[in-house]
């Protein structure tokens, strides 16, 4: 679930299931949690249409998954999964919800008549016991670019501790995507670093004159500063179709019945995209997701779901895409080959926000090379 | 300093000076303290002219106080008080800063030429060690409505601490003033309100009919959080002084050499205005605070500064006013009395915000009586 976020410092005190890091409950819940207790952004994932058809269809188009089954449902928010799950056919629904968001889920599966199926549990996946191991794990856990969050963490480890042998996990397969983007935006925001800067110049003078202080010391800290909130950090966009101009790559694929936290700490590929567009500026690149509920192979899907989050007219979601922008843009034609390292960690201060570094070398359809680069980006 | 905040989860383990309230440090720094660690935001409230102007002022026009004093700047931000009062002729300053801004206010000091007198030290106020008692305490504390973000309680742990006998406080004294006010924005908030509930049915209904879901029992809650949001929480606004249509009150008075953290733990004011303005709607009730540079009474200040948040055209301020916003709003005539009963306690979830009640009754000068009302509101 896609999920603004404020904050940056992490804390110390409890482990979050691989790697070194701990993460402090009290700060995770302040700066993560909290959010998804709000009900208004319950219903902004609710009316999501095209995710809420992915899992209702996942779901009900394969109720031989769920007949007489049981089921948990990692991160149940208001506890819709939950409750389909129960009116597919379930025997027992585990929802497990870490905020208060989950007294709300127990009045709607008491208001729906499902209380003898579906039971709600308040509490981390990482804190709760469970009375007996499941068939399914369903959950929706994707953040923006599909690992902001990690939320797949507390899903690895509800599925390590919770799933039966020859268990199924909803969805089964995850996928995230790049391609090269054209896109006003990257203009508008160096206007607005422009604009920043001056502003400061403006306002160091004053400081001088009327208060008899140098500022001139804070100018390149202000700078970087500056610059990362408005060309380093990665964007919220709703992309069209029309601004991908090359071809997209897969640059990680996550098997969810057998990936390890360790898989996902860190994102590294490099890829190839030939430009598609005839005459154009190559302004960045736009990353999504797809997800996949096709069962086990023990255990396969009857009819195979995709929920896709690409740029797309008429099927977009609260997710997205992540935009990368580059400055300055570079222009590019047809047949022009991006040669793209990408690199993708956990922040250190906060393990759910990402720090990206993308190296770019053009080979331009002329066999002009351009130098090569490298960006350094934010995910917050 | 007025910073805008989010989040609402207090916690446990250490003690904020005061009351039985513990305030986990971790989650007080994810949620408070860490804007202030962004030099965009120290920028904002260096360029508060007004503000500016005032501490400038005070300092300069009373150096008496601080030549060949020591001071001591809480929360010092980018240090500027600090650099003041040494330019002034303080023979030690310390500038205590909790975040990493510490770091930028010594490369100013150094870059200022004043790393021979002013001291950065970072930590908070209530774990910091200083080497000697001063003769002044300065601080820019102040937050919406004097007393958002609890900043003083820092203060006052300092001065117990600190401060000599015969110190001096800078500022010396501050109040919050209240006036019933017109405004636009009562009917906007409204219709935002009621465009998000008919929102809500509207997803009720494709819920049930799409999804086989009955959501209905969480109108409710949805409303109420709603409500919250859109109609109870007090907004920051620059209201136009034409804009205020009754007397204005004092509510709270502080005196800041002699107030505990227990005098500040409540405001309660009874208060009555008269409305000034011929014929008008009772839109709510503004609030905002000013503090005055006084010094003490054995040693006083040589020219007494205020600094005053009031309505104003040419001498607004970063911190506005806060709005509490009446639905509806009330007809009202000139010479008609407004009786309040203002209360204002802190959020049991978080000791920097707080909640208020507002009971209002009007008598109309036509000798008519409207029934009294009192209604709820957050500063969040």
């Amino acid at each position: 679930m896609g999920s603004h976020q404020k904050g940056e410092r992490g804390g110390s005190s409890n482990g979050s299931g691989g790697g070194a890091v701990v993460v402090d409950k009290g700060v995770d819940f302040a700066q993560y949690f909290c959010t998804y207790a709000f009900l208004y952004h319950q219903k902004e994932m609710l009316s999501d249409r095209v995710r809420m058809d992915a899992y209702f269809n996942a779901i009900f188009e394969n109720k031989h998954h769920f007949k007489g089954k049981t089921v948990l449902d990692v991160g149940a928010g208001s506890g819709i999964l939950a409750m389909w799950s129960a009116q597919a056919g379930a025997r027992k629904v585990y929802a497990v919800e870490a905020t208060t968001m989950s007294g709300h889920a127990q009045a709607l599966v008491k208001a729906n008549n499902l209380q003898d199926v579906v039971e709600v549990l308040e509490g981390s996946m990482e804190d709760i016991t469970l009375p007996e191991q499941v068939d399914v794990i369903i959950s929706e856990w994707m953040g923006y670019f599909l690992l902001r969050e990690s939320m797949f963490d507390s899903v690895i480890c509800a599925r390590d501790r919770w799933l039966k042998p020859g268990g199924v996990m909803y969805p089964s397969h995850a996928r995230m995507w790049m391609a090269p983007i054209r896109s006003g935006l990257g203009d508008q925001k160096k206007s607005d670093y422009d604009g920043s800067m001056n502003d400061w110049h403006a306002f160091m003078e004053d400081t001088k004159e009327y208060y008899g202080v140098d500022m001139s010391v804070l100018t390149k800290p202000f700078s970087e500063e500056q610059m990362k909130y408005y060309l380093q950090t990665s964007l919220w966009q709703n992309l069209h179709p029309h601004q991908v101009i090359g071809t997209a790559a897969i640059i990680k694929e996550i098997d969810c019945l057998t990936a390890t936290v360790n898989d996902i700490l860190k994102v590294k590929s490099d890829f190839l995209s030939s430009i598609t567009l005839e005459n154009t500026r190559l302004c960045g690149f736009g990353g999504w997701f797809d997800v996949h509920f096709r069962g086990s192979k023990v255990n396969p899907a009857q009819l195979e779901i995709e929920l896709t989050t690409a740029p797309s007219v008429d099927n977009s979601t609260h997710w997205g895409q992540q935009v990368f922008l580059l400055h300055p843009p570079v222009h590019v034609s047809e047949g022009d080959a991006i040669s793209v390292s990408f690199t993708m960690d956990r922040s250190k201060e906060n393990h759910r926000l990402m720090e990206v570094e993308l190296g770019c070398e053009i080979k331009q359809s002329s066999s002009k090379q351009l130098p090569p680069f490298r960006n350094k980006f934010y995910i917050e």
